[in-house]
């Protein structure tokens, strides 16, 4: 966790702030994960998670089950174990996510079912999602199990939905934000709950936790999907057109297929729906989303999640991890505005 | 679960039995197994649940959960839950399994990953295994969710290890008993074990159960894979040799290599390890594998798995399930006899 800036607390970004303050928790959490990546018979499953988990992922899931936690006061040992919960679980769905989408490459390494095969990415992601099941289950909470299992399912059946709904045309800004609440909101508002809920939280409380944790996950999720039409790769990660050459249709493209005319609905149902595409396509969908304000809509869209997101921490009382949550919303918009 | 013999006792296979005896818990475990396997918002996750849990499979490891706690005088309801919780788990295992092995069969129909693509059987079988997770949750047996958490990893271990043992000549028994109980054995022995603890029994009877399904479990997946060099495709829906095929390291083979001279391990090197497999080669490895009795003392190992897990109910007081799981346990074997 070491910082340049953490000497200098005005330049830090709110992500880095809050790793600063969390930093005891988070070491506690990294040494927690180690020992549980570990299996004793099978090698192959520590190589594979160390791969992913030493990749320098921003840890933004365990931390905000941490700051959760902090913010309503807690003191005991859990909120450790469902940090880790939590980054154990994101960690298998990215082992499948990059299985389901043939990826090669991840925070700017080649994946895992490159560097070995889709075998070892499918019984790792198992393994791994066993092993965040033990660890919820020594917190002794139902009710963190509960929403956990909740979770769980709700993120699956995102996943799903995303393979179905991809490359038909007539998906909906509705079906996207189901896409979006599976695939990245539930794990969020799950992480900010569960550490309301282990600090024994009033009910409001934890309500707040949980709309906080979801609309910054729409949130966050909506800018990586602007950021992929009008993005730097140095930046992202990703290259600008990734998803339009993968015919993923994101929230951009459900919104200028919305207003196309007859002539712009072929070119979506050829490049898109077809996977028909030519060199100048990427282009030519820029200018398409550029005509029909589909950038800057989703932009919008993106910011008033990020609005919302602060402002279901309005009723709780003054804390320094609540302003650090606060800057963090700013923080996910900021880079596409 | 209509059935020809139902009339004659007598005349039934203990498997059949057991359902007869069962059969309104079953029923009850089908109705609650169609209830949680469908989804709202992806109709693609019942589709490609339907076409497994309607091939007919045995309900093996739910009607084993229902007669533990049936022995043990439960009258609840969760060990319906239980069972259909158990039959998830192993669902999802299969859609897995059949990625990771690239098979094209299943229970005599075209596997998931064949019908629709590996991209769904990965995140249908994430989302049967987070629904196996809400069901045990329902409980609100912590005890209960301790052991299937923990079998989920071992079951998962076991998976890893046997893609990462596999076609490694130095494989030992000891190894291979390490990926049986991980992909066998573990379903089973939490299947006994959560129906002895949501009935509250005592801890001496839950270790029995325990120990009843571990060494069936360890003795069903030995016949399974004796069965592979020595039965008839008609009884098993698998071809003779489909082990040798896939290079698949089982005990019988184990036990030739451990007996082979130089010759031979070339030959096992050649087949197995390699895979440069030719015409006449699977009779050469039958050649060997009755040359060293390794087809008979593989059985004779089945025996003994299948008379420890019938010894391990003998502390047990009389009841009628008592005597059809020891009758179950001749019966896994008696294939093989």
């Amino acid at each position: 966790m070491a910082n340049t800036t953490i000497d200098n607390p005005a330049q830090q970004k709110p992500h880095d702030q809050m790793a600063a303050y969390l930093a005891d928790d988070l070491d506690a959490v990294d040494m927690l994960i180690r020992a549980r990546m570990a299996s004793e018979h099978a090698p192959r499953i520590p190589e594979v998670t160390a791969h992913l988990v030493e990749a320098g992922g921003k840890r933004l899931r365990p931390m905000l089950t941490l700051a959760a936690a902090h913010l309503c006061g807690y003191d005991g040992p859990f909120h450790i174990h469902l940090a880790a919960t939590v980054e154990f679980i994101h960690t298998a769905t990215l082992l499948h996510d990059d299985v389901v989408d043939e990826s090669a490459q991840r925070r700017g390494r080649p994946t895992a079912n490159l560097l070995w095969d889709n075998q070892s990415s499918v019984l790792v992601g198992d393994y791994l999602f066993s092993r965040s099941f033990q660890l919820m289950v020594e917190t002794g909470s139902l009710r963190v199990l509960d929403i956990l299992a909740n979770a769980s399912a709700t993120i699956a059946e995102g996943e799903v939905l995303q393979l179905t709904a991809a490359q038909d045309l007539k998906t909906s800004e509705g079906t996207y934000l189901q896409i979006v609440r599976g695939k990245t909101a539930a794990l969020f508002s799950a992480a900010t709950e569960v550490g309301g809920v282990i600090a024994d939280a009033d009910d409001n409380v934890v309500k707040a936790l949980y709309d906080y944790g979801d609309a910054l996950g729409v949130a966050f999720q909506i800018v990586d999907d602007l950021l992929d039409y009008q993005g730097q790769s140095s930046a992202t990660g990703k290259n600008v057109g990734d998803d339009f050459r993968e015919r993923k249709l994101t929230l951009p493209v459900i919104k200028a297929i919305a207003k196309a005319d007859a002539e712009e609905h072929a070119f979506w149902k050829r490049t898109i729906e077809k996977g028909q595409q030519e060199d100048g396509d990427l282009d030519a969908a820029l200018a398409l989303l550029n005509k029909h304000n589909a950038l800057s809509d989703t932009r919008d869209e993106a910011n008033a999640w990020a609005s919302k997101s602060t402002r279901a921490l309005s009723s709780l009382p003054d804390h320094p991890i609540k302003q650090m949550l606060i800057e963090l919303a700013d923080y996910v918009v900021e880079r596409i505005n």
